[in-house]
């Protein structure tokens, strides 16, 4: 047991918000010059914590612990949505540093080593978790090319800020024995279910299609509405349909969503000769995922038989797999949950992705998650209560001090 | 009885159709260089048949009949669309050019006064009917500050060409008794029901709006099925629910079409918080447009009380009226088929619009369809036969000389 500073975590927190601050929300795009003095002052912070910080040459913010290993890693990512919530990877960057330093100032688990980390580009301003790649390995050439919204590289990027993007911290398989992240739930089931520690059992993986609808452009005058082959009524047939198609195959935890629907040419006094639709889904199991778009590939088959429009999948969207979180990790956070949230704590998916999607294949992982208000996330209106993230921060840091003791013995 | 000179006829139009020539197409939007070229030819083929021709203050080529009135003006428009066919618009100006010469040329029709005319931008490269409008004194200051797709305003295109705009010819009530205008169906009821020629009882008028769903924006992974207000599910069964709600109060005439669907903000992983639908409706009569439009916002209601979406009526897009073509006008080109097309000639009204909507609400006016092969039109493969041509201008000729012969008794 161990007993976090809550001010101190809520002070910080709230300085971390300042950088960016936009009303209520924050703006922080990764690698923009806000995003790299916080990453700066997080640096400054660990070191004040007694960590061996640097802000690595892909804009990691690592701070290491003294100690030898075993260690934990424990952080997420400082960088925002284009515009973003305060919390949404911040609180578990702050619960990272202070889950850190609580075990240093504390004698009885003063000898325990916890790495802080802060991500960079999570968010995917350039490309998905970039930090948590290059820690792991798995940058490829791509990331390196992928470029923002203006345009701008990763390497470009990199280079204006001063950073050569090739020397950054690695994960070491002879310290390292798991990582842990921290976030707000992002949705309502926990709050809606009135509980307040939301221990994740996979993170759900994501497929998706674009759906193509090929008729007939015609004038929307003269051509009689027997004798048309119009995309766009073909586009809103298969929507609807696929509502209660994918009901079929669906898990209780499964989302769909049409995010994009594009008639075209888009004009008013002409019958669309081509419609375009995209498709996204989630599930925490695989097989379920595959059952999805099976089920869309065989009602466009049904629907190009039926006439008079064909119906194609497109293009498929590259899947991400559902990322199991480690079930011992799992476990020391529902004991630490037992102990201080006895009876307000649940097992939970997590829908949204996480850099642990990038970091299960190298480390053990596990995230606990903590309520948001109103289930609103990527939105300036985010927030939690300060109860909530206390004793979430709590509970993460005696689940820490579980992990690395019994990893000890 | 007049005879029209076919070769002479089918010659020009091929020679028009070199004006922006595309393959088997032409590409001869308003006001471009290539337009101006074709009206001063057609000016100079109006001088050669002995009319009084100008290209006045906004590119409509007039050539007056050196004859006293009364006077039948017979034309159409000579610009196209920005991928157009070769008969649209050029078919009923040189059919005004050929009609107007065989008169003058036939000692037994010499006398009759027929006014050829080629108007400017029927197809709204800029702001649609311009010439007409302007002929007809109705112009606009939104006319002139209307722009095509480049951003060139009316009165700057006419000032790029040496036009003032201001200075032009106009509708003569001593002088016009009426108008007539023949133009290919553009549809495919003359070719199906294997008839030739189709005396026009009414331009169909055109009713619109957008449509607005307005739900909440939310992510796609965290936001469970049952709490989602998604926009975009909510249009996709509007469109749906329309489509029989339409057919409920449709006549056989009716036509409707969703050119366009916006889903916002269009992203992959963003629940769509906002959506947008364009509908257009076509009818010959103001009681079955009004009755949609009637239907279409029950329906808007229904879906707003049913939850949880709201959707509304953002717009309404301005009311086309249906334009009545003069009955007596029509019984003279009605006699004229029976004369020349006996059994293969029909009543019908017109889906797609045209100038007369416009002229007529200063002058009698009438129309005749030949067929469109395929009903195709506004494409390159816009195609009709050389019998199908040469038999319209026969029928429209004999119809002008019943007409104005009458009108003179």
């Amino acid at each position: 047991m161990v007993t976090i500073n809550q001010q101190r975590l809520l002070d910080d927190l709230s300085t971390l918000r300042t950088f960016g601050q936009a009303g209520t929300g924050v703006i922080r795009p990764s690698l923009s010059d806000i995003d790299m003095e916080a990453r700066f002052w997080l640096r400054d912070r660990m070191a004040d914590a007694g960590l061996n910080a640097v802000v690595d040459g892909v804009a990691n913010v690592v701070g290491q612990s003294p100690n030898n290993g075993p260690a934990l890693l424990i952080g997420s990512h400082s960088d925002t949505q284009p515009t973003g919530g305060w919390l949404d990877g911040a609180l578990g960057v702050i619960y990272g540093l202070e889950v850190a330093r609580a075990l240093l100032e504390d004698p009885d688990t003063a000898h325990l080593a916890v790495d802080a980390v802060a991500w960079c580009d999570e968010e995917a301003t350039y490309t998905s978790c970039l930090g948590s790649k290059a820690f792991c390995g798995v940058l490829t050439n791509d990331d390196y090319v992928a470029t923002n919204a203006a345009g701008e590289s990763v390497t470009n990027a990199l280079r204006r800020l001063g950073l050569d993007g090739r020397s950054h911290e690695r994960v070491d398989p002879d310290r390292h024995i798991g990582y842990l992240e921290a976030h707000i739930e992002q949705g309502p089931h926990l709050e809606a279910n009135a509980q307040r520690i939301g221990v994740v059992t996979s993170i759900v993986g994501i497929g998706g299609m674009t759906i193509g609808f090929t008729g007939e452009q015609n004038h929307a005058g003269t051509t009689p509405m027997a004798l048309r082959k119009d995309a766009g009524v073909a586009l809103f047939e298969f929507a609807t349909r696929a509502r209660e198609r994918i009901a079929r195959v669906a898990s209780e935890s499964s989302v769909w969503t049409f995010g994009s629907a594009q008639l075209l040419p888009g004009a008013e006094s002409i019958i669309p000769g081509r419609a375009e639709l995209l498709l996204q889904f989630r599930d925490p199991s695989a097989a379920v995922l595959d059952a999805i778009d099976t089920e869309m590939r065989a009602l466009a088959d049904e629907m190009t038989s039926e006439g008079p429009v064909t119906v194609a999948v497109d293009e498929t969207r590259e899947r991400i797999a559902p990322t199991v979180m480690d079930g011992a990790l799992q476990e020391h956070i529902a004991g630490a949950a037992t102990t201080h949230a006895p009876g307000v704590w649940t097992h939970m998916p997590s829908a949204a992705g996480h850099d642990p999607m990038v970091i299960a294949h190298h480390l053990p992982c596990a995230m606990l998650f903590i309520p948001s208000i109103g289930g609103v996330s990527h939105d300036f209106a985010e927030d939690t209560s300060p109860e909530d993230i206390a004793l979430g921060c709590q509970v993460l840091a005696d689940a820490a001090v579980s992990i690395l003791t019994s990893a000890a013995q």
